[in-house]
């Protein structure tokens, strides 16, 4: 039966193709008395014997697709499975108790994990605890007849449904088969979705329902540009989604010629538009889509990838690599981020009420300053290796920036008298992403040499809605008229002070957004790689005096954010003709 | 040895007297073997004892200087210490074992607890595993020679030392004994400091260590004015505390000969000032000092305080109540404000992982329709009882608004085709204190009645800081600039529109703020009723004119909330003079 779900539409594109269930499956079993211990040892060791070639399938293929580091997990597997204490203990449990394989798994390797777990100082054998429980559902997916998804071997197209998906399952997706993925949560900001279009994967979050609708091998159409998920589309409908997947195709086609051009408007305004990146391997993705540089790069994958705080050297390769691999063009890089949704492993944070509103990014670098300072030591050492602008997120006073500021000046004079060169051209400015900032943007203007806009923050504080709750998600609006005004304010009082202003939130590349901002007078625009090129188009069929008065209208004639969308509908109408 | 603290100011005034500590003692134990039965039976016996004429004691007082009511659940201990089948399980327990009372108590009590808790269908039950649990608790600190404190029996001068108060503990306070208190934790808009101001107790409130620094007994000195604790302090401090104290209650006296006049500026200007409430009761506090009208009626503690949504005819009650207690001036009544940190037991609210930022106020009312229905009837019925002001809090979009004015509307038309008087007066605003609404007060002044800045929430959403998480508790900055430029743009958008603006967040009885609000222009001030009179009395001292130019000095020329705070203390200076 054909089916159809409306999700949100998280990266462009239209997929078809089988659905693939990345969801976990249900592992509970009874304890059954058993007459036969060698019929039920038997099954035991045949599990056993699946579960070895599956790992070392898995451990094989990450070892190609994804790096010998992380296919080093497995190996830890494999050697638990190959445990004679372990494959003996249960053998005995079978023996003399008399009870299922299941049973006795399950109680054997309970008692290692609780034992292994328990040791509270060993940080090695607490890593055990946890292989064991991985083995041990995999070998109890087998006794019971269950499939355990492991996105690494996937071998044929499909589409994957998941209720999310985590950093570690996109990690290993092979973009050669997975052609678009579709979830139950999530939203526009979600990291699946951030992760959908760097992969430049058609794929729509927050469908809500997808795992329970959808089975095993359903044929699914996946609209990445509307939202639409269709199940069990008939021939036509089959018919009717390739062909408009090959429009698509001809129009990503159209926007590639436009790779090595400038972002010009239709009466030769010109703005740019960079890309934000979260590790030096999304280079790649900036150089092949054309980016004008990075107008974010987020430092926290350096720290949240790690095993503990990465040491200066560490990051100043990191940040040296990214400097030099941009053609000369300029790099924004935010100190760290950590803190609200964003957990370190080996930093204590406290157990916070309202994380979002709590201890995070420059609040934690102003309070522990030695983390602050290796980092920017490795970015004043980077500094001497390509164009650098350092920005400090989650500014809410001029105090914290001018304290932010004399740290790094401090660290930039011990340098200088060390010998250690350091570029004088490095431009320091703040995230616009708290209303107070916006607010005080004339203030600010004074004292920084730029501003970028994180508007998926300053969004859900000034319209007092987290954007990962679903209950009060409709009160994220980046149209509504609060935003643009705050917008236009920081935007004009920079430019009255001579200094430019970025965005590098979600809205910069969103393409209803981009001729509000244009209007607005926004200098760089920066967004997903993947978005580089559809924006640069949209850009080219912008009149920016137009667009000025587009915003104005916006700003002094709406009241809600209906007005504002029908407003910019007019203009897309337009260049539609 | 004289030691001192300081803490948050939290309730003007100055007490000395003798620490009586609020902390829950630890009543741990060893389980030992013992040889004398009958002389253990014989301590078991007699902690019982203790513990019903304790109990009967609380209970006795609890119900002249709270209520019979609240006295019940002292009725429920009585019972369960008179229960042969506890007292008998617990003496077979020492006799059969050998093993101490302490021990034998735990593990009685511990089957009972557990037996009864795990009726999970059976509310009444459920109770009695929590009464049990009181009562063990009770038996065992007279087992260990501990101390239960009981805030209902204090009968002597005291000034109370607790790491927070919770609404409870302060219902049983006896303001002729109860001469101050001081806590570890919380802020000025805590609920015990709010609490302290609404009993008129000096009080200091987040001093982090008090409950660690001060021994029971010890002399203390609450500086309520300050924030300074002084612990053991030697004759000449306890003197001149005595000689301030008296200068301060010159100072009430003072301000007492107020009561009955107008708000008034140096150079002839009136505003109004109004008091906060909870509750009907309130209004004792409300005339006593001379408020004119209320600014903000809390309706939620209805809510809080039932075991199920209050009927209609409940809430018409207390509005009524309300409405004819104020000698017929304004009564401004926020619909329910339940969500963020208020939860109702009967209403299942989902977790939030930024409660601040989720489903709350008029976001549950217009989801939730039916509750907020039956509140809006309540209230359409009792507006023909006096001045009724309705409104509506969390408004972040124009078209929230409009959707719970339709709501008003709909309920007042079926209700007046019913025959049911309805005043024809009321007027209809909303809070500001989301950033987009304030951002958006002009747009917003075209269409409502008034406005009431909430300063609480407004400052954390426009800081991005959570007022209760102390971590980023300096940046919970009423007069940062941020806030100033904000302040202004409300009032004078609603001025431009002939609407009037209060304010009933924390900040408007703020002596440093109260300048400043002058300046801008604010035409009614709502408070705890225990600062209308001291407000009133530095109105008078105010030239409207020249706090007008401060407020324009403090808007255009700061960038720090420390620049601000330094223009308002030249203020102080000069009338000082």
């Amino acid at each position: 039966m054909t089916n159809r779900l409306v999700g949100i539409a998280a990266s462009d594109g239209i997929a078809i193709g089988k659905a693939y269930l990345l969801t976990e499956p249900d592992l509970s079993f009874g304890k059954i008395s058993i007459n036969d211990p060698e019929g039920e040892t038997n099954r035991l060791l045949d599990s056993f014997e699946k579960s070895k070639e599956e790992i070392q399938g898995i451990r094989d293929h990450v070892a190609v697709a994804v790096g010998d580091e992380e296919a080093q997990v497995f190996d830890a597997h494999l050697m638990v499975l190959s445990d004679p204490e372990l494959t003996e203990g249960i053998k005995n449990e079978i023996t003399n108790n008399k009870i299922n394989a299941e049973a006795a798994l399950s109680q054997v390797a309970n008692m290692y994990i609780s034992m292994f777990a328990a040791m509270e100082d060993n940080p090695y054998m607490q890593e055990r605890a946890a292989d064991i429980r991985d083995v041990t559902e995999r070998v109890m997916s087998h006794l019971l007849g269950l499939k355990i998804p492991s996105p690494a071997t996937i071998n044929k197209e499909v589409v994957i449904v998941a209720q999310d998906l985590t950093p570690s399952d996109t990690a290993q997706l092979n973009r050669q088969f997975v052609k678009g993925f579709v979830t139950d949560i999530g939203g526009r900001t979600s990291h699946s979705a951030i992760m959908a279009r760097s992969l430049e994967i058609p794929a729509i979050v927050g469908t809500k329902t997808v795992t329970q609708t959808v089975s095993e091998g359903d044929m699914i159409i996946v609209d990445g540009l509307k939202g639409d998920v269709i199940i069990n589309p008939d021939e036509e409908t089959i018919a009717s989604y390739q062909q408009q997947r090959l429009e698509f195709e001809k129009l990503q086609a159209e926007w590639q010629k436009l790779k090595n051009a400038k972002s010009i408007t239709k009466d030769g305004k010109q703005i740019e538009i960079a890309a934000n990146i979260g590790t030096p391997k999304d280079l790649v993705g900036v150089n092949d889509n054309g980016a004008e540089g990075i107008g974010l790069y987020r430092t926290e994958f350096l720290y949240m990838d790690s095993e503990d705080f990465p040491t200066e050297d560490e990051q100043f390769e990191a940040y040296k690599e990214v400097l030099e691999g941009v053609n000369g063009n300029a790099v924004v890089v935010r100190t760290m981020d950590i803190g609200g949704d964003k957990e370190l492993p080996y930093l204590d944070l406290p157990e916070e009420m309202n994380p979002f509103l709590g201890y995070r990014a420059v609040r934690i670098s102003l309070a522990e300053t030695d983390m602050f300072r290796t980092q920017l030591r490795a970015l004043l050492r980077a500094s001497h290796y390509g164009k650098l602008r350092i920005m400090f997120p989650m500014i809410a006073t001029v105090n914290e920036f001018r304290d932010a500021k004399a740290i790094l000046e401090e660290e930039k004079e011990a340098l200088v008298a060390a010998g250690t060169p350091v570029s004088d051209e490095i431009q320091v400015g703040i995230m616009i992403e708290i209303p107070a900032a916006a607010v005080l943007a004339h203030q600010f203007a004074k004292e920084v040499d730029f501003f970028s806009i994180g508007t998926n923050d300053l969004i859900q504080y000034t319209m007092a809605a987290d954007r990962m709750n679903e209950r009060v998600s409709y009160l994220y609006q980046p149209y509504n008229p609060s935003i643009l005004t705050l917008l236009k304010h920081v935007i004009d009082s920079a430019h009255a002070e001579g200094k430019w202003v970025g965005m590098c939130g979600e809205m910069a590349g969103d393409q209803t957004a981009v001729p509000l901002l244009l209007g607005l007078g926004l200098d760089e625009f920066s967004m997903s790689a993947s978005s580089v090129l559809k924006t640069r188009s949209l850009i080219a069929k912008l009149d920016s005096k137009e667009m000025e008065k587009l915003a104005d209208k916006a700003i002094n004639e709406c009241s809600t954010v209906q007005e504002v969308i029908a407003l910019v509908k007019e203009v897309e109408a337009s260049i539609a003709k």
